[in-house]
């Protein structure tokens, strides 16, 4: 599947069959995930992979009980470490080693500087693993549907909860939930009419930014977005 | 190109030709970064596209004055929308007009429950926005690649430099710089050997987490990382 088509075609699913997602399977889709760019390589991503229904149901409860976390084959807890440095001197080790540092002097600045944001506010720091943690989310839902598998990412659940049902200690960042799975025959968000979504008018902004900042768009963005076929 | 090759083969260029891009690949770009999910389908993301020299150096001096800022055909302010309910309105009216919402009730129901966001505290606004804008500088990159446009993600920058130069009121956070162009011949993050990536049974965790605090693998993960052929 190329690339646009992806883009263009993963739709969040909320019904899947009962097609489990076997361990090769899983192991498949993370190797493409660890892809992911990451600040200075960082990587600060980890995945907890549910397939176990009772735990599945122990997710849901801390999720608004939405059905999909347990209908799913598998329901990830996407995770950043808040530590900036967990990974920092095996990266820079690999950089020098492979010649994109100089010399070892210019390694261990890099993991001083890197060791130094552990002393940044802690809300620097969820911002930080949230950002790099995104992307390899957004990975892991292409990769996903490339294989036939569909996904739905959801923000809305309980941390504390989730942090307290699966003993995920405060240095991680539970940054979204993604539910895996092959989709059901006319799944309701793979068949049903698309959402809308932004025009490429309305959120491109050249040399200056100037938006609304209600996000009205402007009176062509708005003609370019009735005849949107746009999807969630 | 499929997503496979688009995620194994992208990697952070920092080396472009002189070739432009123009307004029409731009838009082509940005009409598939669009279909990008986000949390409630809300959309928070907008796109500060620099190709004028003089934008591109006054950036360039905002993140550590790093060449390929100006190098590039074109660098991205990557900024999410802080008030969570800035498109709420039009969005859910959306979904209420395809069925995905039984009544203007419910509709308004979800807009009262995204307004009430706004009395969140800021960082958790910050976190919120970071995490759907993130997936769509990931949606970005992908899509770039698959039209021969390389990309260079950036995360060091001075957040309040690049507001104040370009004028970027606080409602905006500043998530992501990306460079886009088309790569010079042998451009040394294509060519040069691929930096490590932690290996998927090391970032993966089934049914419980129990990682190594300084993510330490395990040991046949270090089997599995020394024969990774690993990227950027």
């Amino acid at each position: 599947m190329n690339v646009t088509k992806a883009i263009e075609t993963r739709r969040s699913v909320h019904d899947y069959t009962d097609e489990e997602l076997d361990d090769d399977t899983i192991e498949e889709l993370f190797d493409r995930v660890k892809h992911t760019p990451s600040g200075y390589n960082l990587q600060p991503w980890e995945f907890l992979v549910l397939r176990d229904e009772e735990n599945k149901q122990r997710l849901r409860e801390q999720a608004y009980d939405q059905e999909h976390v347990t209908d799913a084959a598998a329901t990830v807890v996407v995770l950043g470490n808040t530590d900036p440095a967990a990974h920092a001197d095996r990266i820079f080790a690999d950089w020098l080693e492979k010649g994109y540092l100089p010399d070892e002097e210019t390694r261990d600045g890099l993991i001083d500087q890197v060791e130094g944001w552990r002393e940044r506010q802690p809300a620097e720091n969820r911002v930080w693993t949230t950002r790099s943690t995104a992307l390899a989310g957004m990975t892991l839902m292409y990769a996903a549907w490339e294989m036939g598998i569909a996904s739905g990412p959801m923000e809305g659940f309980d941390q504390e909860g989730v942090r307290e049902a699966f003993d995920i200690d405060e240095g991680y960042e539970p940054v979204m939930l993604v539910t895996l799975g092959y989709p059901e025959d006319g799944a309701e968000n793979l068949e049903g009419p698309r959402r809308l979504r932004r025009p490429a008018e309305e959120m491109t902004h050249f040399e200056t930014f100037d938006p609304d900042p209600r996000g009205e768009p402007a009176e062509e963005a708005v003609r370019a977005e009735a005849s949107a076929d746009d999807d969630d």
